[in-house]
């Protein structure tokens, strides 16, 4: 039986990933008067006094809640946010098997940039953190954005950054196995969405000086009228060399193709364009732009992807559990670079000398000690 | 150690009174790639190519969000929505142990009406059914009223209704045990708030004809300009023999005083103003509208409040898990007062006329017939 059809099974016989479990039994009326009234009066007030108080007598310090829009659900698009569902169940389901946390999945019924950022700011004291999902370029950006201007609880678009340390962690590996040094490498990203602005702005930060971002129509362009705003910015900050035209023009004597794109835009005749020792990070689900298969027969000496049945998936599931972990404890009011960087740099490092090959550039999703280094970054990280 | 004291420590201990369980083990890529993706892909298209779906492949048909924007928490008032957690909290758990009942806490950081009625329309399509907690009267008639009219799954604010059920199901077997007719009975409530207006919209639903509602400034009076939209209503449908004055005043003959007001508003001269055999629900919390030996003395015949450690507790905590439980399974759209009838009734029958006693009206909480003999009566209720 195929995967979808497999899934499409258990998610029937299931009727919901995760469930609610209480933490301590209420088996009389004595239970009752502790858990429920008039005993929890006590903690109500206790917290009206002191609002930093709620971290301790309520779940909320290792709560997370889990929230879209559906407009922009894996690759299928704007599915809406009952569709959307079943994904937000399944990153929760995460959350608690890899790091332990509480995540509550919430699927909200409007799309207007306004009305998401106000009903987010409502939600907020329920939750220690908010991880949005699966919300459409560039209304993605604005969301968060505001979000974390008005909240003092970490707010993170994982598809945007979780995506992003996944890559830099990945790409600083596979730059030291053909020993080129980060500010020396071209790097050709392909697709300008949430996942492709946020990588490229995210390599800038770790120190990457040539990077050239293509959309649909080619590399991007200040004098495009159709780019949004996120893409101008980049477009400004990015092609140092001031290079025009197609995909398959950014790649010649390119070291390194990152595609969050769609399926099969990438072919053998534009990686022989690239320099020596070709990287190509296929993202694209769950069909590549390129399969491993022609990629490593053009040339491609390091292939990494988002599927699971090959070696090197690159998956922001890698990111996500230990880097909440670690602002929820910290704890921290926002997540900003230099937390990116640090669990980046920690989740790069679990791959030792010794065992980096180029089909092991990053750690298994499944290798306990993913979570723990992240971790221990984020608690390492001073505060301003 | 008293119950606040010990209650607190243990939300101190606890932090968080519910955790999130996954359903699924996800022991390696095989299982995530049913859980999540690629697999879960399939659970999104078929929710998309059918709503209705989102009940089979999702939480949702086992799913309630307990709302509230901390307005009206228990006795202690606005509180705010932090402080208003560990009570939100402490739902969701009886939701669990009682029904089964997934609940999520959520508190809304806005006290505007339509800001309330448009976030919680946003929020409906991650849940099966909203229960509505502790906002102030009158705000919390027109966002149940308006939630009800915008969606399909049941809205319930069960200080409201949860409260006027369990009061019905304890006034009709008191009534049966003291041999008065629901047609004769005159019955004073004390409070218009919230509960007040519930309890007294209900007991004419069951044909109760001399009501009398009285609140701070005594009887309700249609030429109060003071009063409520919902208080004006009340008076107006209330009253059949218009008579004015004080609490004092209303208590003149009356068969029941039930009270959802303040602590010790009733004394023993008033309740000597009462018919033979006086009935008395004192359910204010934690300190009654007048104490059982104070009641007692003065010739109450039957006594209940909403205390757990007496005879005769009247707790919402009857009605609510099984209502959600059956109305989930039905599923029905809206709870409407036929299926708060049946429950109202399936609960004053379980005390049989051998165990009616003037100590034992109500069933207790902790009996585990109770919820199944109002799911039963939910499930049996013939939609229009």
């Amino acid at each position: 039986m195929d995967v979808m059809k497999e899934s499409l099974n258990l998610h029937r016989k299931l009727k919901g990933k995760i469930e609610i479990k209480n933490t301590y039994d209420i088996k009389d009326k004595k239970d009752l008067s502790l858990v429920y009234t008039p005993g929890v009066a006590s903690s109500c007030l206790a917290i009206k006094e002191n609002p930093e108080e709620s971290y301790q007598l309520t779940g909320r310090k290792n709560t997370v809640a889990v929230i879209t829009d559906g407009t922009a659900v894996l690759g299928l698009g704007d599915i809406g946010p009952l569709a959307a569902m079943p994904v937000m169940e399944g990153k929760c389901a995460i959350f608690k098997e890899f790091a332990g946390i509480n995540a509550i999945p919430i699927v909200l019924d409007t799309k207007d940039v306004d009305e998401l950022v106000k009903t987010i700011t409502y939600l907020a004291p329920s939750f220690g953190g908010i991880n949005l999902e699966d919300i459409s370029a560039p209304r993605c950006f604005e969301v968060e954005k505001r979000l974390r201007d008005i909240l003092d609880i970490p707010v993170f678009h994982d598809d945007q950054h979780g995506t992003a340390i996944a890559v830099g962690a990945a790409l600083i590996n596979a730059l030291r196995l053909i020993d080129t040094p980060i500010s020396k490498a071209k790097v050709i990203i392909n697709g300008a969405g949430s996942a492709g602005v946020a990588i490229s702005r995210f390599l800038l930060e770790l120190g990457f000086k040539n990077l050239v971002v293509c959309d649909k129509s080619g590399i991007l362009d200040q004098n495009d009228r159709n780019i949004n705003h996120a893409q101008l910015e980049l477009a400004i900050d990015t092609n140092p060399n001031h290079i025009k035209g197609s995909l398959s023009d950014a790649l010649k004597e390119a070291n390194v193709f990152i595609g969050v794109s769609a399926g099969n835009v990438l072919n053998k005749e534009m990686i022989k364009k690239m320099d020596k020792d070709p990287i190509v990070f296929a993202l694209a689900n769950p069909t590549p732009e390129i399969s491993r298969d022609d990629a490593v027969s053009a040339g491609v000496k390091i292939y990494g992807s988002g599927l699971s049945n090959m070696p090197n998936q690159i998956n922001n599931a890698l990111v996500f559990p230990g880097l909440f972990k670690g602002a929820l404890a910290h704890p921290v009011k926002q997540i900003d670079f230099s937390m990116e960087k640090a669990a980046c740099h920690a989740l790069a490092r679990l791959v030792s000398d010794d065992e980096l090959t180029k089909d092991y550039i990053i750690p298994d999703v499944f290798n306990k000690d993913v979570v723990k280094v992240i971790f221990d970054a984020i608690m390492n990280v001073k505060l301003k």
